[in-house]
């Protein structure tokens, strides 16, 4: 690694004038060593020196939305009037609760606000779900490349990841039932989707998630559902919930997040919801130990399902034209690959290099264009399996077309320099 | 238990209409199945019942204060100004993590701002803690009776509680260095010390610290340090902080909240302060895997920095007189025992009484007086060792003093009641 990656944390030379007789320490845990960096933000130090230097850094790399968050959820937030922020109720406040179940109940989901518990992100409800669904040991089977974080939530409760690996030429669809069956032990204990997927934008279809539905019940799975970005959805594709299958309600898990929604990730306010009772008494006692969800984000995220809709027909349409740009100037440019993605705002892009760690590395380390270069997050750290995704990056796209356009334009010179 | 208890989650019908084909479901797992519902807040649901019959519930449960959060961080939350509320950075808000650094700096915690990574609440930051030093099977010394939610952290981390009783007739003072030793075997890695105590209100001295960080280093262990009260420090007592032990700085961690020092529980902001570099290495990937702290609240945190003396000079006469208040009422009480706590606002009770969850359970079920009754934390759920406690309740002294005055009178003839 590059000694800039450390940068962030350089030895602290006090340390040694404190403790001058005993260089011992004990050791951190194998879970500690095995946790990986991000592979969407560990390379924010060559970002932020490239900054220093001057140059202008188009973020490609992270799913940081740049459209407004819902005024109705900035005005709770500056007239929040308590004298006292106290604690909520651990399994969220039951105003909202009870609001965000008729949300749901819109989207065909049938189930009541006892089915929905308020977590700390997306990212607390999934670490919930797999310590509640699986023991350590257990194996969890997704198809790969998948959201980068699955790996570490996965380290965390001891699970195994199984991957099946789904490919860019088919814009990496549903895998073939008889794999996920192929994969199945007596280990297995869940399948993980996202749907719409970050990274590939790949939409699953009812057809496939109801066949797919059949192997849960046959064996007797949790289907653990990430549908945060259920709101990007393009063309004619229809977003088809999980929660919507029959005969495996109490198998389905859904994992929900305001962050991509609202445009307000750092809220910190996310969901699960099963109609699983066994489940959801388990995760309230989770819940309980880390006493409540963000009160702040939680009133934002009451007062933001009162987001006109106007708001997200016109988000929607923002970012199908972002896509559209996208993909068409991606794919002019010579031997790159980008399938055309279906929901989310990410892309799988094939790229012509070696190396496409190296490469985005090369992009902020040694390469400006007009002053200006681009961040990308290399797709190896989204494929489980060692060696895939290693000419692949996910790209976002976060930014508004006319910077996206420079963003394509430096990327396409970046690749005529690179590969000379 | 109650049936009531289970009001939270009654069996909801529409699920038997949905799926009557199939009654199977696969098995939630071993640590979702032992998590234990909070002694603090399990008993919600009786006295949710209790004030739907119209009686006025005393809270003496919760660690919930009523003094009102700073003017500086309200003002901060209703200031607010950013058109998107984005992802932050995951070790926390640079800025707040610079001005935090002072705030220990000033009390003689000699670190900089890159040995503090800021998360989700002090429940965040202890089981990052466990998960990042200890293995699971790995052993944690504990005195107990403990904050009850260590046991939550430790059963998610699959780490081992080795707990050392500590007795009400010496006020919960620090056991004995030998009972540390005794308790020491190949697979201990971390003792873990809450410090001013909660539950018990005990203040470790600088003396006990000192012989305590001898141990730590002799056998190479991690010391893990919640200090989330050290401004409720009573009498002539000093908060000393194990940071400032010579000779062990890469064995300690800090946790921290900003829930009880600035009486705004529900921001969920605390931190991990720590000098072992490898430590902060691998807790930043732990951040980096849920993306960054609640950014309102660390807004609103890094505001309350900016909190005048006098708020905490206030708050602390106020808990003193309070401390004053409560003890000597409840030793006046024939058979009740309440030894005099040193800092935080909790003290541990004993009752005569032969079960406290019962009794607990029947002050909210069963009585009242002049339309008022009272909810205690039965201390059994506080220590690790099956059968201690059994006669004693947690009492927090969160409420103003005619509040308090009132839900004494009601325990009084309560008791008298009970026995009877």
């Amino acid at each position: 690694m590059h000694p800039r990656v450390r940068q962030n944390f350089p030895v602290c030379k006090k340390i040694l004038t404190f403790a001058p007789k005993r260089f011992s320490m004990p050791d951190i845990s194998e879970k500690g060593i095995k946790m990986p960096a991000s592979p969407i933000r560990k390379l924010v130090p060559y970002a932020d020196a490239a900054k220093d230097r001057g140059i202008k850094v188009y973020h490609l790399n992270i799913g940081q939305p740049d459209i407004a968050s819902p005024q109705t959820a900035l005005n709770a937030i500056r007239n929040f009037e308590n004298r006292v922020i106290e604690y909520g109720h651990s399994a969220g406040n039951l105003s909202y609760r009870k609001k965000l179940a008729k949300y749901y109940n819109e989207l065909k989901i049938d189930i009541s606000y006892e089915d929905i518990l308020i977590t700390a992100g997306g990212s607390e409800a999934l670490l919930i779900a797999l310590n509640v669904c699986l023991n350590p040991g257990d194996e969890v089977i997704v198809p790969e490349p998948f959201y980068t974080n699955y790996n570490s939530f996965a380290l965390q409760a001891g699970v195994k990841i199984k991957p099946i690996t789904t490919k860019i030429e088919s814009g990496f669809a549903m895998p073939l039932m008889k794999e996920f069956e192929n994969m199945i032990t007596p280990s297995t204990k869940a399948i993980l989707l996202c749907n719409p997927n970050n990274p590939t934008g790949y939409l699953y279809s009812r057809k496939e998630l109801e066949q797919l539905g059949e192997i849960v019940a046959k064996h007797d799975l949790f289907l653990i559902s990430d549908e945060v970005y259920r709101e990007f959805c393009y063309d004619d594709f229809e977003y088809f919930s999980c929660m919507e299958l029959k005969g495996i309600e109490d198998n389905v898990i859904l994992i929900d997040s305001t962050s991509k929604r609202y445009s307000m990730c750092g809220i910190r306010v996310g969901a699960i919801v099963t109609r699983n009772k066994k489940v959801t008494e388990s995760i309230l006692h989770f819940c309980q130990s880390r006493l409540c969800a963000p009160i702040i984000g939680q009133i934002a995220a009451e007062a933001a399902l009162d987001t006109p809709d106007t708001y997200f027909s016109n988000m929607h349409k923002e970012y199908l034209s972002r896509r559209n740009c996208l993909v068409e100037r991606l794919n002019k440019i010579r031997d790159v690959f980008c399938p055309m993605p279906k929901g989310a705002f990410y892309t799988i892009v094939r790229l012509p290099v070696d190396d496409a760690e190296k490469f985005a590395i090369w992009l902020l380390d040694n390469f400006e264009y007009q002053g200006q270069t681009v961040m990308l997050a290399p797709a190896a750290g989204f494929y489980h399996t060692q060696g895939k995704g290693i000419n692949e990056v996910r790209i976002a796209y976060v930014l508004q077309k006319p910077d996206l356009i420079n963003a394509i334009r430096c990327l396409k010179y970046a690749l005529e320099k690179y590969n000379r």
